[in-house]
């Protein structure tokens, strides 16, 4: 190649010209009835509402943490976290101005018929899914080309994972307060439909949807694609050049840039090239959906899945070779992000086979209601907690045949850990379309809600309610692959910790050896870590839910009329409760996160740091991954029930406190967790050095 | 001392002297009426039938297994497996034997009051409790005498594992089918109250609470203990002796036993010493409790407990300073025993507040049963979860100080962790007054069923309801103790695993270290058994109930009169049931405990056999502990619902929904998962030969 250097910035531009392309579309698009935009523009309000305070809050902390850092690690480290957070944020605010916006025009379009509405909320979901993987991959290059030592830019990372963590686990204690809140006394208590304007916490339900699915999805994703290229090119410029050169050849020796001109290992530009490639791969198969007729959303969905992951395959063949030559290590490389492309596709049908009320799982919750209320719960948890079975297998056999592939090839045990980085980082390539694929979800979701409230037929309600159902079967999927990613992000920033540590400080050779009982501690309070989370937010989600039920109560009684549609209910006050309760639940779990590992180091030192992030890993991921699918199976085997006509029975009434249940395990704990230890990983290599320096006092 | 090795020997045979004259003192008592007699000889029956269809179908596996082990790690581990099973098959019956007959004869003592009552069930309950910790540490005195190199006798630690496992984990599905069942169809659809004789399951539940919370506890204590001691003695062998001298003095020298006259590193006599320190002062504090007049039982349960635990304080001084000498060393090892004395009220307490409804918990999930089942059940996974924290941190400290105290001294990482070890077998050595105080809760609990049964009279239910409250504290707490006890077991194993791989083959040496991708899969592996057999297990209690409720129903069909008190139900035939459903649900998770370490081992070595043991202590200690505390929580917030006289309330229904899910969660996959832990454990120490060799060729 003669532009390597500008293929990762050239593909992220194309990718955002693409996503504004969309959102222009989208915009064109006819925004509906008055009635139907004043809904939409409450909706917006009440989410600008949310993210200006939530902004209001973080920035003091993230310009504080800024300055701790540049000191901690240096400037370049405080300049990364402030472009990871700034642009985390603004992730955030893209996905919910988007989301808000193609909503209104989806559900208008239903008047048009199925392919037209799928499409107007598909484009506007690509918006989102294009453009969040393009600014992490822009800013991950532009940032190594100013500072090209990637430990001098981790602090990127914790930019991208705290600003993550309050939008995603912040918006999921927000979207299931306003949820349950809305649906106990509005729905339970005073008998009116979901969705129907007459209740106060309808409208911070519609923006939770939006907070929590829509931008909590895209600032998790954007972190793990930080983290995991982030932690490939540390682990990348670890690898002697020279060592390499008598198995691959002088491709493998340091290269010059040939526009940057930066002297580098090219094993650290390598993942952007990856990048870039899934980036192009995502724009093709995004545009494979269009406004044709359709009967079933799913199909179109599957093949530009399809697409993306053919396209991915084939140019990571041809970016690797060209750039690394034709070679055995070249090739060990490209099979390792063969592996990383497949296991995409494996996870999502794990997850799929878990959470689908096609299958036996979901059938068999369904059934269990018939046995009460303790067995559906328990049938729930059973599924939730099998499903981490062929979950854990599949990334296990990912590890070993990246590992094995790189290792047997030239017996060094660092390059088999970059082959397996290299396997996670083609796996968050493609981001682009898995994005694009989930986020048109909570757009039909939203678009139901403005056809329900709005009055629209039932021919109307019927294209939205189809689309919804595609969209949550790809929310469920796309969870699945969230924690996958998560994961291997982590599992591959705990082998550059490590490194790190080991670099900086040769003096010390640190051996994070299991007889090490510094180590064990660090284990065993890395596993206490979701444990702690989970029922944290689980706690909040009910606090603040009481407190929405006691809102919605009182407008209720003191605001005459509202019932019979003759006054408005004070829907701010909801959302601003709603706000307020998911920044008051997170700052203990928040600090907890960020304290432990920094607290850990300054005590025990690097090996009981990476005890910690691992142990961190092994409970995390277990539990992330049975919160998501047993709530997802819940939700479904609910909906299974209802599909059959049964929504007036005793089973269904089951199925319902199932779902309940369900809620913050799904929509709130389990993702949560995949920030809580994508976060724990960039603390701690940024402040590696901090720890070094305390060992050597 | 002159007689160190005699005096291990001597406790156990005093403590088994005293078990011996309690159960003789039972066995003296009024053993009731007629009736009273024939439903004890009932219960007597059918625990036989199950402990017999049990022993057929493990005997035969059991005497395969000591085989293959012998094949694999020499005669003395083939035949140290026969031992630590047939011992823990013994204590088993022993204990199912002894409860069943205290039971009737406490039902029968409530005539007198209730001091003679609780004397009559504690005194039952001591029988298993001095018994059992004696025969393990009789055992593995004798068999080190017999073979003097700790790894040839490991075996043990198998044969008392795998019995374990099936007693325990068999138990606990036995008791929650047969629970689960007579309430279902008994309770709910025949409206006939618990206990009640017209009830068909009613007998394997009675049975079942002898085998589950009788049998099972003893049998997951014994085992413990035995795992526990071998780790302790493993990991003292394998300290040079010398190296200690200069710190320690010529008593830590290799030293000829008196009696025997072998000659032995000091430090691995030193864990049968605490061993039997534990056991003196266990007999000590079971004397204090007396037919004598009281007021609550948890009284003079309080205070045996505190006087064994200052008599194996002073004893533990005594035993240490006469056996290691007045040193800085010796007092350094004395305070890692101290440290683990401690240890047993820390988690008890922890326990207690979790689970007790005096205590904020428990009062937070009774009070959310106001906002209905999904509130309810979320509010006790909360507290179950959140209970983890306390809980690890204590265990973090113990293992934090006993390592540093003897590391400081010595500078040696080993004598660190033996210092670990230590406190662990300070801890399990007071299992004697702990089993004690545990074991007769289900003989109370029992005989309360008597008391129904035999329509004896309300004063005589309220004494044994009485008895029975405290039998449910301390069971609680027991439970909190095991799993605490379960996770150093396989912590101290872990590190005696790792030292006897490197020791074997020193040409090798393993890192164990976390840049090993082997030890990530491993750990990734190990934290996947604890979900996988918890998912199996509650299926397995749903599967196994949903036969006994088709049994059930059957014959209050088929046989006419039941319900009338006309005719007898065919009780055997539920028990049958409940046995059979227990071994068919059994085998998988068994299978896959044993399989996991030896199939890693072959395939990817010690080290990704180090990261299985300790991926399962990772995500398993707090999976147990959640998964007992949740549901003593529960438990505990139906009875506080209850105690408030709210009995039918909607509060209460949802008070019982909750406990119903929590049935097996701590009665059948919390407790399994201790079992499961450390046979991981006693898998891979046996096997460490095997995978040495294959690595070797």
């Amino acid at each position: 190649m003669a532009f390597e250097d500008m293929l990762p910035i050239g593909a992220s531009i194309a990718s955002m010209a693409v996503a504004a392309g969309l959102a222009g579309w989208v915009g064109r698009q006819h925004s509906g009835t008055e009635k139907m935009m004043s809904i939409s523009s409450a909706v917006r309000t009440g989410a600008m509402a949310f993210l200006r305070r939530e902004f209001k809050i973080v920035i003091p902390v993230a310009v504080a943490l800024a300055v701790i850092i540049g000191f901690a690690s240096g400037f370049s480290n405080g300049a990364a976290f402030a472009v990871g957070a700034a642009l985390s944020g603004l992730a955030g605010l893209i996905a919910l101005r988007i989301t808000v916006k193609a909503a209104v025009r989806a559900a208008q379009a239903t008047s048009k018929g199925l392919g037209p509405a799928f499409a107007a909320a598909f484009r506007g979901g690509a918006t989102v899914g294009l453009s969040v993987p393009a600014m992490a991959l822009i800013a991950i290059t532009v940032l190594f080309f100013v500072f090209p030592d990637p430990l001098t830019i981790a602090g990127v990372g914790i930019g991208a994972s705290l600003i993550a963590l309050f939008i995603r686990a912040g918006g999921g204690i927000f979207t299931k307060a306003a949820d349950l809140g809305a649906d106990l006394v509005g729905k339970v208590e005073a008998g009116i439909p979901e969705d129907d304007p007459r209740n106060p916490a309808t409208i911070a339900d519609n923006v939770g949807d939006n907070v929590g699915d829509a931008a909590g999805m895209g600032s998790d994703v954007y972190e793990s694609y930080i983290v995991t290229i982030l932690a490939a090119m540390l682990l990348g410029a670890l690898i002697v050049p020279t060592s390499l050169q008598a198995i691959g050849g002088d491709r493998f020796a340091l290269t010059t840039l040939p526009i940057i001109g930066i002297e580098v290992n090219p094993l650290v530009i390598y993942p952007m090239l990856i990048g870039a490639s899934g980036l192009i791969a995502s724009i093709i198969g995004a545009m494979t959906i269009t406004s044709r007729k359709i009967s079933d959303p799913m199909k179109p969905l599957d093949i530009a899945f399809m697409v993306s992951a053919a396209i991915a395959i084939a140019l990571n063949f041809f970016f690797t070779t060209s750039f690394l030559g034709y070679n055995v290590l070249s090739y060990a490389l490209f099979a390792t992000t063969v592996v990383g492309v497949i296991l995409v596709p494996v996870i999502q049908r794990i997850t799929d086979y878990y959470t689908n009320y096609k299958y036996k799982p979901v059938k068999e919750i369904s059934d269990s209601t018939k046995w009460g209320y303790a067995s559906n719960t328990l049938a729930g948890i059973i599924m939730g907690m099998q499903s981490t079975g062929p979950f854990m297998l599949s990334i296990v056999v990912v590890l070993g045949i990246s590992y094995g592939i790189t290792f047997g090839i030239t017996q060094d045990p660092l390059v088999g850990i970059y082959g397996t980085a290299m396997a996670a980082m083609a796996m968050l390539s493609l981001a682009g379309i898995v994005l694009c694929i989930d986020a048109f979800g909570p757009i039909s979701d939203n678009a139901g809600g403005i056809v329900e409230m709005t009055g629209m037929g039932e021919e109307n309600r019927a294209i939205t309610d189809k689309i919804d159902a595609a969209g949550n079967t790809t929310k469920a999927i796309t969870k699945g692959f969230a924690i996958a990613s998560a994961g291997l992000a982590a599992l591959a920033m705990i082998q550059a910790f490590q490194h790190e540590a080991d670099k900086i400080f040769p003096a010390m050779t640190f051996e994070y050896s299991l007889s090490d009982v510094g180590l064990v501690i660090g284990l065993l309070i890395g596993g206490l870590i979701p444990f702690f989370v989970t029922s944290q937010l689980i706690a909040g989600v009910s606090r603040s839910a009481s407190k929405m039920v006691d809102e919605v109560r009182r407008q209720f009684k003191e605001i005459p009329g509202i019932l019979d549609g003759k006054a408005t209910p004070d829907y701010a006050k909801c959302v601003d409760i709603a706000t307020g309760a998911s920044l008051r639940e997170l700052w203990k779990p928040a600090l907890v996160t960020v304290a432990a590992p920094i607290i850990t180091g300054i005590l025990l030192g690097p090996t009981a740091v990476a005890g910690v992030l691992m142990g961190a890993v092994v409970s995390g991921l277990f539990l992330a991954y049975h919160l998501a699918n047993s709530g997802g199976a819940w939700d479904n085997a609910k909906k299974y029930i209802e599909m059959q006509g049964k929504k007036k029975t005793e089973a269904h009434a089951v199925a319902v406190v199932g779902d309940l249940i369900g809620d913050p395990y799904k929509d709130t704990a389990g993702p949560a967790l995949n920030t809580v230890i994508k976060l724990l990983n960039t603390v701690a290599i940024v402040f590696v050095p901090v720890f070094i320096a305390i060992l050597a006092l």
